[in-house]
């Protein structure tokens, strides 16, 4: 039997060169969208609505009587209730609670996967490591790591992450790609020394004025929020899945 | 002094989202459009026009009584003299004469620059690596780097010159900028071994099927072929320029 494909998309504006519509896409935003997501969910979270504007989400917060969030900036937005912090999301605050979340990236590339056909989408970051990698694995599909970057531009934290998923599929797929190839090497650079490494990336420098060291050195460590968060088109929510 | 910056941009999609109005722009397309330019204008061609398309090419060297040179998958394209291979051009052939090229993605990429404003535009590629480094080392201008790829999608390949750049000018140049840091870290990690790691890339892969595999050693020979070509708007050619 011929090997699933696995690709790795470096910035939102290249998804569109790849084929989604039989791949399962893992959508990346480290800093911290999908780090937040899997920390809710794992928490307890019934379900995470991600929403590509700050309207959005304040309607469909009220709507559903769920808690919103978004930043921009460092700084909750005005209207809404909380930020993008993994840190804000203790079991003893979102368990049982729906969570309505706007970014500035990964919201936005989730929306535009879906828009181009895909055929199923997951997100994940390094507190979920290992579940995607064996979501992976049983999925019968071929994947796409898409990266959100920072505002279209290519980072390097995203790319860490889909380094590690093809660290560990490396046998499991094709990888005739060099996106993939050279994060995986990044990846194996760096995968002993990634709080240190990750200090010299330009999305740190940013969100470090912001106080939120602690929050980054939260979302690159492996395995510290593991769930499955899939997103089903027809609620427009991602919840837990089991991994089968 | 505040230093001037240095970006890496990793597709041509990409190109948009920095500066061109104030910087010297890097038109980088290894296998083989820049590394045939530098070989035709350092064995004595007297200017290089770079065309985006087959007909455009025809035209002006029928105009200039110039050769016309451009291939599709490998294959000198129908109507034209010559191909994309730097071997073709030896000084015996080429010296005194007039060039016209089209290729699949670094004329492309010229042209792109051109029309987003670019304040100056340079090809690079190993074999002309000392001069790029020395030009951009004496200009007043920041730089950016920008790697054609393959139809829009990232390559190593014209990465690993970007970072091998970034290496030579680390000092000189700020760079906060996450595909620079990568760029580098990847040409450090391939510099004593590049055309084997080559041999990993997709592109070889693609080429090498068609008996390449000679000229693709040639282009990551650094120094083979050193001469700087700076692009003349007025004149829409490259010539060789001096460094000063």
């Amino acid at each position: 039997m011929e090997k699933r494909t696995l690709h790795t998309v470096l910035s939102p504006r290249l998804l569109d060169l790849y084929t989604l519509s039989d791949a399962t896409i893992v959508i990346i935003d480290v800093f911290r969208a999908t780090s937040t997501i899997a920390t809710a969910l794992s928490h307890g979270a019934t379900a995470v609505f991600p929403v590509a504007d700050v309207e959005k989400c304040k309607q469909l917060g009220a709507e559903l009587n769920a808690i919103t969030a978004g930043e921009r900036n460092g700084q909750v937005i005005e209207g809404l209730l909380h930020g993008n912090s993994p840190a804000e999301y203790p079991s003893t605050f979102i368990d049982g609670k729906q969570l309505v979340l706007t970014t500035t990236n990964g919201t936005k590339l989730l929306k535009m996967a879906l828009d181009q056909g895909a055929a199923q989408i997951i997100t994940g970051s390094f507190v979920n490591l290992g579940s995607v990698c064996q979501f992976l694995e049983k999925s019968q599909k071929n994947v796409i790591l898409a990266c959100s970057g920072w505002k279209d531009r290519f980072n390097l934290e995203d790319t860490l992450f889909a380094g590690a998923v093809a660290d560990q599929l490396s046998e499991k797929f094709a990888m005739n790609c060099d996106s993939t190839l050279m994060a995986k090497q990044m990846y194996q650079l760096h995968k002993e020394d990634m709080t240190n490494f990750i200090r010299n990336t330009s999305h740190w420098h940013r969100l470090k004025a912001f106080g939120l060291e602690k929050d980054l050195e939260f979302c690159v460590t492996p395995g510290a929020a593991e769930v499955l968060p899939l997103y089903n088109p027809k609620t427009a929510a991602l919840t837990a899945a089991a991994i089968s």
